[in-house]
């Protein structure tokens, strides 16, 4: 198939296209359980970064399981699926100098390293929602822990699949901090990467 | 499966997005064979888009087929899943704020109009890139055609698979103007579209 599929440059390079927005792009990859605070940090983070005039764009695990991934289950091979066609969606946002923040489980170490290799080096930022299983499970925001535990979804992270731990994320969330701490804590690591102005 | 996805509403509305940019975001999408011109006028217009500060972003068929459509063939069914895919992303941008410009032969009008039924009336415009077979075959850059008429590569639009003539098309480009001419006629629909602001 590849011999007859030729590559097209574009015009104008991903460099212009950030100059244009005043930011570095970046994937910001929240990973952690359901529940663990994803969406709600993400969607802070970005009403922030949209306060600061930076041009972002949110994709979350569950509305994309609405529209591009429509198609795909929760067994292993539809999760790597999944993560692998958001990596290449989020790869062309980056090239659209957009900073993008991406809210999905993400088990698998593999997947997220899959992503992180189709963009450069300081392109790909890991953000580890480090909240403990018990704490996830006792807010079941979605009452999904609980139909898990009756048998009710298969497949359910931490509960019937595995959750496998981020070793070297670039940001570590715990609980020790409330919303607004983990966005500045945030802000600023996005201030020393340049990917926004040092003095937004 | 669909019990248990949640519809996670963002902070950021559409509008919000777009008025940032200072532009109203869309899909133009352009259709016709191969060596029709579509990429070609495509990334002229973004050139031209580019310089008047829009934000734009190209997607071209070539190109995804590296990425994000990299497991799909030439077969009908990968067709129809190649397109539907490119529909969702172009709909995540334009809901981003973006100007999305497409480069897909997509010969079928079912897989156009899906696309057209994901965004909002005025937000889908079709561009039909209205060059002759001959013309095409005569150009062949990639050698392609010729290897469609040995039998080298099965499927092939307008030789060996069909190609569906858009019937409404809201652009009609034909062999009567030149590039720059044509880049002008799409600017100028943009502008009453109100896609671009009308002094640009």
């Amino acid at each position: 198939m590849f011999n007859n599929v030729v590559w097209q440059d574009t015009e104008i390079s991903k460099e212009e296209r950030a100059f244009q927005k005043n930011q570095k792009p970046c994937i910001l990859w929240f990973t952690g359980l359901s529940g663990s605070g994803k969406t709600t940090l993400a969607n802070a983070l970005d009403l922030k970064l949209f306060e600061l005039n930076c041009h972002t764009c949110v994709l979350d695990g569950d509305n994309l399981r609405y529209g591009l991934n429509s198609d795909l289950g929760f067994d292993d091979a539809s999760r790597t699926e999944n993560i692998r066609r958001v990596g290449e969606l989020s790869k062309i946002l980056v090239d659209s100098g957009i900073i993008v923040l991406t809210a999905f489980i993400s088990p698998f170490i593999t997947d997220r390293e899959q992503v992180r290799k189709l963009v450069d080096d300081d392109e790909f930022i890991e953000v580890f929602m480090d909240t403990p299983l018990s704490i996830c499970e006792k807010r079941d925001n979605k009452g999904l822990y609980k139909k898990a535990r009756n048998g009710e979804i298969k497949n359910f992270t931490g509960i019937s699949s595995p959750y496998e731990k981020p070793m070297n994320s670039e940001i570590h969330i715990n609980n020790s901090f409330n919303l607004n701490e983990n966005v500045k804590l945030i802000l600023n690591f996005l201030k020393m990467n340049g990917n926004i102005p040092l003095k937004s």
